[in-house]
């Protein structure tokens, strides 16, 4: 199995100055937003934002090193989705995520509202900073969505979706994310519109594809391994692929999700009625479509390192589930 | 007395206009972001800042009409400012805002993170739709500006700061967004730089003068007037102006500031202590000395009704003392 960091060698050095710049950045200011931001980017970050940030940069300019601009992209991403997760750890009341801390739970519910808009803030800022309206069009727009997920996730808690709307759903929240600031770096790259559309569509599938690995584990996965209890989401009311495929087959996980889990066990029993019917397997096809989907999206970019590492993530999603 | 109604009478029409977008933009999303925009974009705002961006507008081109760019800024000025009072509520713990509940309080502090959010997502895509990058770059300086502000009350909680360093912050918290924005409209217009920078330096006057009329009334006013109990700046250790000026005539102020008012009696003693020293006097007039700076940056706009309201404005920022 490759592991993530062997998979972002092509941009090791690039993440390395990227995390510096991160730290430096946000701790500067605040000794507590410092003690949140050694928390934020440290080394428990996969940084596979910045790392497709970056790998589509050397991909699409294989001839050139990376722009300075793409630096502040990558950074960018990162603040922004660390921004998205720190929010989400008080609207959510989380106190551990990948099995540490939340900034929430250390520092309280002021500090993680503060960290948060500081990251935003600073990060429309630097946006504003690249003179480029389309890149921060593109990434106004997952500002937005990011909005609009959790939003969507508040109103259809504990109600059975379509999967076309658990995919809507999870567009917003993971893969809008991969797939503008995919777009966006090669923009900065300055290529054909149509290769920025093939970039923004192989983020676009390859978010999917990791939102949906991230919802089996949910199901399948050790709380070690998880960082937090297995069945969380379930849980919570989020209802995700497995069990949305699930309930074609097991009528009753709908009346135990309609009493929101009320009676003791009705959580144990929906987690063996999920994992005994066909939805995790069916979940696992779906995730392995958007891979594949993401891939072909790469066929017209000159081979490369890069390149190759891009194709090696798509793999590497669907192996977190082996 | 002027009141603010009567002042903005050149854009009343303008600004219900934007009431009424500003709620169903926010409100049709969801439910409880619904009761909470009723609540925010309710009657009793004053709605300053977009007024000041329609009376630039129109002050700048006096014989056409606003576009509807325009519109949309003073839109924008509106959400990030009330996103950015959202989250201080939260950060603040604060339970009452113009005398009535705040969103925090009354929807408890998830909701209050998530409404910020989306406000401050929904201002900066209406921002880079705008379609002009030296718009997007001024209003990005604000939500820095906010997050900046708030980082350094934090950090300079009951300690004693020069008149500059409140100035910094003050202009940080309240002027920022009446500085940029003015010149942000006067860009939208399309007039000379040196005109946009007149604007600008209104708005910053105006603004500093606003919240340093703001830091008196926290002595002065009674709780019904502010909304608020009298003396909570100070309690809270946020040291303005009128106790920075009396600092000068009383040393056993410090003291009681350096102890955090500990004691019985001590937050009493200091606000004795202020009334008692020219701190309000000396406030007054530095209030008088930026709102008169601020009509300053008016003689170069042509005569006419907006541009007469923008200089009441001054007057009536001045006006709330008496």
């Amino acid at each position: 199995m490759t592991s993530a960091t062997s998979l972002f060698s092509p941009v090791e050095a690039d993440l390395c100055v990227l995390t510096e710049n991160l730290k430096n950045l946000i701790g500067a200011r605040h000794p507590i937003l410092y003690a949140a931001a050694e928390h934020l980017f440290g080394a428990k970050g996969k940084r596979v934002r910045p790392a497709i940030v970056f790998l589509v940069a050397r991909a699409t300019m294989p001839d050139q090193g990376i722009t300075e601009r793409h630096r502040r992209l990558a950074e960018i991403t990162e603040m922004i989705h660390t921004a998205s997760l720190v929010h989400d750890d008080v609207v959510d009341e989380s106190d551990v995520r990948r099995g540490i801390p939340t900034v929430h739970s250390i520092f309280g519910s002021r500090v993680a509202v503060l960290a948060g808009d500081f990251l935003f803030a600073q990060s429309s800022w630097y946006l504003a900073n690249l003179d480029n309206l389309q890149v921060v069009k593109l990434l106004s727009e997952v500002i937005k969505d990011f909005a609009e997920g959790e939003i969507q996730q508040g109103l259809n808690c504990f109600s059975t979706v379509t999967i076309e709307a658990y995919l809507s759903k999870s567009y917003y929240k993971t893969a809008s994310l991969m797939a503008n600031s995919a777009k966006a770096a090669s923009v900065l790259s300055e290529v054909s519109d149509a290769q920025t559309q093939h970039m923004y569509h192989y983020g676009r599938h390859l978010g999917l594809a990791f939102q949906i690995v991230d919802d089996i584990l949910d199901f399948t996965g050790s709380t070690e391994g998880l960082g937090k209890p297995a069945g969380s989401d379930l849980k919570s009311g989020n209802l995700t692929a497995p069990v949305l495929y699930a309930l074609e087959e097991k009528p009753y996980l709908e009346a135990l999700i309609e009493r929101e889990f009320a009676k003791e066990d009705d959580l144990e029993q929906a987690l063996a009625l999920v994992k005994d019917s066909r939805g995790i397997e069916r979940s696992r096809e779906l995730a392995a479509t958007h891979a594949r989907m993401a891939v072909e999206h790469l066929s017209e970019l000159p081979i490369s390192e890069p390149r190759q590492a891009l194709v090696k993530l798509a793999d590497y999603v669907l192996s977190r589930l082996y």
